[in-house]
């Protein structure tokens, strides 16, 4: 058995536009750095090397409540140290505790030679979802411990679904601005009407298809939210231009990544991502607020083992 | 140039469960046979063979509605005469008016020896189905012009995504009661709660990669509609017993054709196909509601050309 194990585990992007709730996928960077270790000391113990102050108490971090969740299936298990060094930022819309939540429940049974299922490790994972929102959702981890692009069909019970993944460059803005998920949420209308209803389910087939078919025409016109961007979108300043300028550039779409702020588009080429990158810094440049860019590729793998 | 051309144009289901007002599929069976041949005499006539007493004035039949549509774009066109056997009963829920006018806008245009796009065609088609109902939808239409499994993503403009399809055995059951579109059409709700929407969209995102990936499990449970046959179903007597008889029959499961009141089921194989018809007959024996059956098959051509 080894005694420690180190990974990378990604940044997600949930929602999709059309998708919310169910469709996701992964993105080479960035990425948090996870190490395992197996421990003289029983329990578990976590540090972070990062700047973000988040708890270390197991119970109340993201890592931490997932691991314990898992560790209740586990007979005889060794102490384990868990060192987090956090590169994607909390709050960010990147699935920052997707990525400490399936980061470690992949590296325990990985370390511990554990053989559960996908589904298991999901709902081992949530339960680090639940410590962070208070919502057990597994639109980030999924894609985040699979790679590529992932279905949640149904979360009770969960049924997930991989879909076909095309090449696709993705370029990410994070406009330093705080969007808080409960937030995003309260501000959703419980009802919809049907006609929005019907687009929006055309537009999420339209995309599973494109995806599917690789046909990269069909997934641009299908990333189309007529539901919860036209709400959302008003929490994030500059996100008409973001996606208008971002298309103007090239890209064949995109939009909220999870609850925001970060906003994502999706393009068939780097060069276009790169383009799409430029476009999005002079919004923000302009408007004079602070950002962070990424230029990044579709994850195929999902987690991945360092050492 | 021919002077005549005589084809079959086939049932088509819509809806499909989940996919409300944009999926839909062509069978082999039933189908109308519908002869056009040049004509002397200018203008269009028309004749119906069947027993439905439908109109043969051009403007306010189905077929002629969608032909005159078509002619409207047609420089110099001859007299034309169609004759209709109508075998797909009106009222059915199976598409009879899309195989009446996706029919004659098909025989004529290679009649006429036309190169229209498949766009063009759906689009002429609509009228047809306006003429029907009051209502331009696509979703019987394109899959009786194009055979197989169709996605209208959009109807305003038009986005029509042809699926893969998998090999796929229906069996349909049309109780002989009559439930009009439009009733049906007014007894939905104009507003669905957001929870249900995300459902039916996971359901149909489902659906799409099911039908994709051949994977007749994902197909199984995705044929699930929380919004529109909890309501449709209603008017449909023995509709739940025939759902839950024809799974138990082994059915990857369906729902109402159309607005109804046919209910169709997927299978994988023949024998179940068969087994799902006794399922069904039972119930309707049982109920004392007169009923005709179908036992057929995927169509992945749509309309045939016999002569």
């Amino acid at each position: 058995m080894k005694h420690k194990i180190q990974i990378k585990s990604p940044a997600t992007i949930a929602n999709l536009v059309c998708g919310f709730d169910i469709l996701g996928l992964a993105v080479e960077e960035p990425y948090d750095i996870m190490t395992m270790e197996l421990s003289d000391q029983p329990g578990l113990e976590i540090i972070h090397l990062d700047e973000y102050q988040l708890t270390t108490i197991p119970a109340e971090n993201v890592a931490g409540g997932a691991l314990l969740a898992m560790l209740e299936d586990v007979k005889d298990a060794p102490g384990l140290k868990l060192t987090i060094d956090k590169k994607i930022k909390p709050g960010s819309g990147l699935g920052s505790s997707a990525a400490s939540a399936a980061g470690a429940v992949m590296a325990a049974s990985k370390l511990l030679q554990q053989t559960f299922t996908e589904e298991d490790l999901v709902r081992y994972a949530m339960f680090g979802e639940k410590v962070a929102s208070g919502v057990k959702h597994a639109d980030n981890i999924t894609p985040c411990l699979l790679g590529g692009i992932t279905l949640i069909r149904s979360i009770l019970p969960i049924d997930i679904v991989k879909l076909n993944s095309p090449e696709l460059h993705i370029t990410i803005v994070h406009p330093q601005i705080e969007v808080k998920t409960s937030d995003a949420r309260q501000i959703l209308k419980k009802e919809v009407q049907l006609k929005n209803a019907i687009k929006q389910w055309g537009n999420i087939a339209g995309l599973v298809a494109g995806f599917m078919k690789e046909d990269y025409d069909l997934i641009g016109r299908s990333l189309e939210d007529v539901i919860i961007e036209p709400i959302r979108s008003i929490l994030i300043p500059g996100f008409d231009e973001v996606k208008a300028l971002s298309k103007e550039a090239g890209a064949l779409g995109g939009g909220i990544s999870g609850s925001g702020p970060s906003i994502f588009m999706l393009s068939k080429d780097k060069n276009t991502a790169i383009h799409v990158e430029t476009a999005m810094k002079d919004v923000y440049n302009r408007i004079g607020i602070d950002y962070k860019t990424y230029v990044t590729r579709l994850n195929k793998e999902g987690i991945k083992i360092i050492e």
